[in-house]
Order: C-alpha cells, then structure tokens, then sequence
C-alpha cells in the first residue's frame, strides 16, 4: 500500500562516497555548501547520539536543498521522519546483546504497527549490520560490542553476507582509520553483501585505500574540519 | 566454488507438510516406514537437545532411503554434516541473548571459516527466524526465549520479513497446540517471508487451522505417539 505514494528506492547499490552528517554536531552554512558541490553521492544523517526529533528535523530540513540523496538512519524511534530518501536500520553484528542486533526496532514496531503498519514504506528500509570496531567510541560503548580481529570479522561477514543474506555490512572505527586488512576479509568474505567503510577519513589516500576493498567509503569528520577537502575525497573514491 | 559439486537447494518454498524427527528419540523401524510412505514433503532433522554428530549421523544414515528430501537443523556446530538436502539455521526473535540470534553460528564460523570456507555449500544453507512461544519449552529455556503475544509477534515478523527480509518465520509452540491469532498475525505481517508452524499437532483438523495461515506446517510429536495417523494430516495440510 505505502508503496503506491512513497517513490522507489534510490540505487543505493552506485553509492561510491557518502557523507556522513552528525545532527548533534554543528556544521556551518559554508560547510554545507562544500558538501552540496563536492559531488559525493548521497548524504547519510546519523550520528550514535542526540538524534533527537528536533535535531533530525532541522538537519533535514537544511537538505531540502540538496542535489543528491538524503538517507536517513533510524537508530532512534523518535529519529523516523518522513522526508529521506532512504531509511538505514542499523543492527550490530558483534554485541552480546540481542537489543542492538534489531531487537531495539522490533520492539519499537509492536508500538508503530497497529497504528502505522499500511503506512510504512518497507522498501525504503535498509538493515545495515555493522562490525563496530573502535573500542573507544561512543557507539562502541552504547552497544557493548566487543572487540574483532580479522578472523572473526570474516566470520560475522559470511553469517551476515552469506547465511542471512543481508544487503549491507559496514565496517566502522568511528573517528580511527581501520585495519584494511581486516576491511579486505571482510569484503572476501561477505558474498553478495555491499561492504560499507566509515572511520577516521582524513585524506584523498586513505579513500583509495578503504575503496580499494570496500564498495562504499562515508567520509563524516572531514566536513566539520576541513569541508574544503571533501571533493577530493570523491574522486579518490570513483579512480 | 562448493556450488560446483553440491546439488541445488530443493524447492522448500513449495513444502506444506515438514514431518520433525528428533535424533535424541528413539523411532521404530515400523514409525519411520509409516513416515517414508506418509507423502509428507520434507524430513526436517533437529532438536533442541541431544544433536551430538553420533545421534545425527546415525539418524541420517537411516534417512538414506527416504523418499522425500532431508534438512537438517544445524543447532549445533556438531550436528553439521555433509549428506541433507537443506541445512537450516536457527535463530530466535524473541530473545534477549545474541548469541541465540545468531552468535554462536557466526562464532563457530570464525573456527571453520579458514579451513573449511571453500567448501560450504552457502546455496543450502537457509535460516529460520524462529518465535519460540511456549515458555514451558526446553528450547524457551535453553535460549531464555521471552514470551510474546500477537501484537509483538507481528512486529518481530514485519522486522525479520520485511525489514531484514529473512527467508523464513518458524512459529514454534513445542508441543503445545498455539495461538492461531498469533499465527494470523505473524503471516499477515511477514511480507514475503515464508511462515512455518511446528508444536502439538495432533490431529488433521489441528493441521487444516495452522495451514490456514502458515505456508509449513511441522509435524512432530506424532510419529512417536501415532504415526499410522501422519498421513491424515499430509491429506489436511494438502487441502
């Protein structure tokens, strides 16, 4: 039913850059403007917290503007909006925690579904089952995940890639630059899964790096520290 | 790779009537004639207990001449053999431990996964998102399932169908004849996921109601207590 007023679902699958865009973080008009020019292919709004009703809607409401898609990640209930075009559902793959791994969304649709179910644009839903690697992040902290060399990362690649046949796997150090051999296991190992990369993007070099095994690379730091920088980052993405 | 000298996968999508044996019971010669000749669609070898790779081999060895095909529930990293058809994957929904959604198969990977990867047939390997429903079971315990009424069982339905878009729902009720409310519910929310029905069928007019609303019903119990009267319920799920 939803499907017959929402539009299709962008073609995620070409996404060689994104941009990652923090709601709880201020980014300046100037910023904005680079991010708009510098050719990445969709803007990704999320952040691990303050994803609150009134920072998602005024973030999004400045990307009315944007030329390129807007996919949002709905790690919160109170983040789902309408608007995006595209809506990311994050589970982490290595957390002892059933909540994190989308018992946190199933529990949140036994409240939405009676009410909202024939509304829901289900094929605009995106799970994206994360490998949460920077021990010292907040999201590493929120989520207990637990530590992952190689070898287990290409394990939790194949289960999700390979046996639940899950359309993403993103590998994040939140604000580290990775293991690329532990990014490289993982893509050997995901079968027909998109390997998704995001951490600590500083340069032109380490895009080529990360998309050298990945299928898509987010730059987000860059844009508040050096917005200027980011268009490189795109063409390293697509050589 | 393993594509090339495994079979396909058998049409399971088209299976009504899944006959159950436990390798932890004992099951007469007589039983398993009764079961062979029943025209149930599928064996499903698993149990919640008790799959040590002696009682599972020695199970599959007497399902060598079965006329129908053969899936084995891979519960256990000892219970995975080459010789079934199908290899199923549990999971649970409803649980507050990871490791049961999925944890410990992705753990036992890490183990097998640099020796073993190129010969996992992935194309067999199909996982069922389980509903464990009555408490009383020793699976619920085993997996510290939590209980669920219809409204959370709808919403982890929508969640394992229609936003991890898993292959297949299994509603078990484990020796107890279930909520087909709850059933409704799950079918009417699973979108293109395939929903199973297993737990205390006892009768053809038990299967007629589950097949009602499931696309699989699982017979189990029966085949130890009755198994003359299987093939009533292949003639119930069939109509």
């Amino acid at each position: 039913m939803a499907e017959l007023f929402w539009p299709p679902a962008p073609d995620w699958r070409r996404w060689r850059h994104v941009t990652k865009i923090d709601p709880d973080r201020t980014l300046s008009q100037a910023a904005l403007d680079a991010v708009f020019a510098s050719g990445t292919d969709a803007l990704l709004v999320g952040g691990s917290t303050g994803m609150t009703t009134d920072a998602v809607t005024s973030m999004l409401d400045r990307l009315r503007e944007s030329p390129m898609p807007v996919a949002l990640e709905v790690s919160t209930l109170e983040a789902a909006m309408p608007g995006p075009a595209l809506f990311l559902i994050p589970l982490v793959l290595n957390t002892k925690e059933a909540h994190w791994m989308g018992g946190a969304q199933a529990r949140a649709l036994t409240g939405i579904l009676p009410k909202y179910g024939p509304m829901i644009p289900w094929h605009l839903l995106l799970p994206e089952a994360y490998l949460v690697l920077n021990p010292d992040s907040t999201v590493a902290r929120l989520t207990s995940a637990t530590p992952c060399d190689a070898a287990t990362a290409a394990a939790y690649a194949a289960f999700a890639g390979r046996v639940l046949r899950l359309p993403v796997i993103y590998v994040e150090y939140s604000g580290v630059f990775g293991d690329m051999d532990l990014l490289q296991a993982v893509k050997a190992n995901a079968g027909e899964a998109h390997v998704v990369y995001g951490g600590g993007i500083g340069s032109a070099e380490q895009v080529a790096q990360a998309a050298a095994h990945a299928d898509t690379v987010v730059v987000g730091n860059l844009i508040y520290t050096d917005p200027s920088r980011l268009k490189e980052t795109v063409s390293a993405a697509r050589a």
